[in-house]
């Protein structure tokens, strides 16, 4: 199996671990699976459901995200190998029910460029009675290429607030690498694309909490807060529909036309730094996002297994 | 003389080529120097003015720049060198008087790791009647140390805005050397005064119209605009005294304590490729910055004057 990270969700780290989640108590006592809340009497259905149901946001947001793994599941075709994760890291839960997620990986066949697609959702129950909803598509590529990776990742803490970060994270050293800066995003103009939202009066920048995160999105990443009135709750489904998601579909279009299908001839040596460098980035994403947010989320056994899968994955 | 790059000025790109800035054009019929504007009976003493002297700026702003002046020179005592520069390029303007110009640079002795500070401020009228005023302060250090530089510059179009960029460019890809980061950036807690200004009502983010730029500083740089209502105008000068100058006071203080003057032993090798960076940096910031606004600014001659002087510091 292929390296297969999840580095989308490191971008959740803040949300994570400012909003007041339930615990997920690894005690014997709570060890009762199925049957302590009204969702219980749901899971074994939910346990089989598939990552592309989404099965706990609204519409638009489903469209959203269904629409992006299609866009690359069609572009990408043949050379995508079956996803191949342990059906209990497919699909997983806490003890208490109140947090269930599930991963979606499919690596590239030998002769592809791409390493692996990473798709998740998270949906946790929270005390104050709404939901947390996590949904995130990544996209890596293998060392052989030094093209950017994609990702985009939406995360909606309440039913007027949303968080969205869409990049193309670069995978050199831009200040070092003007020409690249130049190829991929300057050249590309996906900066409109950011400034798009940034004219909607509900949207404001967003600062990740880790500035390692911060440090790893390109300079015309989209990193927004969207913030509606409480009576104007169906405004942010709105703004999925018609701003978000005709932004990500063309950050992705530019991501399979100009990374993902593209050749770009490297020297083993720049390989090697490449696969370096992504390396560092793995292990920072397992140390920033999931060790902390993991066990919180799932309990420590539950997070124990899948990140275990994960860490092999990204050692890969 | 040591290296001398314009850096700071690099920021305000986006305004220069923005705003309607008065014609600078070199045609001899418009070489009457001190002939042709109301501002010209003082502008011989203007030659003598002293950068230090900020003649065109509000006394909290000429406060807030002569502070740190004051701060680093100093700290740093004599192993700085005096200003060497031509006097034509410590001030100079355009033929018709409108804009003004003053450039400081002290590089450091040879036990310094201190390769030179550059100050500077430009003046500009504006064909609508009021003036665009830059002030900058910026430090370097040799690659004998892999320390961030030093950075503010503060940019003024009308009595109603401001642009405040202040940070510690890093000097290394923070995404491949997260032990950088965390020592000089998440220990620090800068971003803690990043969130100060962030939570004034007038403050917003400010997105450099170049990618280049915004990749070159750290992700806890604060780059923010500042607007107040027209019956506010004496609010933006508050802000500079009461918000601006501690959050500038404290970075620099980091920066001396943490950068200029303290030690990091680096290998042979690891300074080669700090000069590397160093100078492709250095070529991207006369590139964007100098050439393109200079000429606007002074005419082709003036610019070429400065830029001379400039390019010789850049590639020392």
């Amino acid at each position: 199996m292929a390296a297969i990270p999840l580095f989308s969700s490191q971008f959740s780290t803040s949300i994570l671990t400012l909003l007041p989640l339930p615990s997920s108590s690894s005690s014997s006592s709570l060890r009762k699976r199925f049957s302590c809340s009204s969702l219980s009497s749901s899971m074994e259905n939910e346990s089989q459901s598939k990552f592309k149901e989404f099965p706990y946001v609204s519409v638009p947001h489903r469209e959203l995200m269904v629409g992006l793994v299609s866009t690359v599941e069609n572009r990408l075709g043949t050379s995508l190998l079956a996803c191949s994760l342990p059906e209990n890291v497919q699909y997983f839960e806490n003890e208490t029910g109140s947090a269930h997620a599930s991963l979606y990986v499919r690596s590239g066949n030998s002769s592809s460029q791409v390493d692996f697609i990473l798709g998740s959702w998270v949906h946790c129950n929270l005390p104050t009675g709404g939901a947390l909803n996590i949904t995130s598509l990544s996209a890596y590529l293998k060392p052989s290429t030094d093209a950017p990776n994609f990702l985009i990742e939406v995360i909606r803490s309440s039913p007027t607030s949303l968080i969205l970060i869409l990049d193309l994270p670069p995978r050199k050293d831009l200040v070092q690498h003007p020409d690249y800066l130049k190829a991929f995003y300057e050249e590309t103009q996906l900066d409109k694309q950011r400034q798009l939202l940034e004219n909607l009066p509900e949207v404001k920048p967003y600062f990740s909490s880790s500035l390692y995160i911060r440090a790893l999105v390109s300079p015309s990443a989209i990193l927004v807060s969207i913030e509606t009135e409480p009576s104007e709750a169906t405004r942010i489904d709105e703004i999925i529909r018609d701003h978000i998601s005709p932004v990500a579909k063309v950050t992705l279009d530019t991501w399979l036309d100009l990374c993902a299908c593209a050749e770009r001839r490297l020297t083993d040596d720049e390989s090697a730094d490449l696969g370096q460098r992504d390396g560092v980035i793995k292990n920072k994403t397992i140390e920033i996002d999931l060790e902390s947010s993991f066990p919180r989320l799932f309990g420590q056994e539950v997070a124990n297994r899948v990140l275990g899968v994960l860490r092999k994955i990204y050692n890969a």
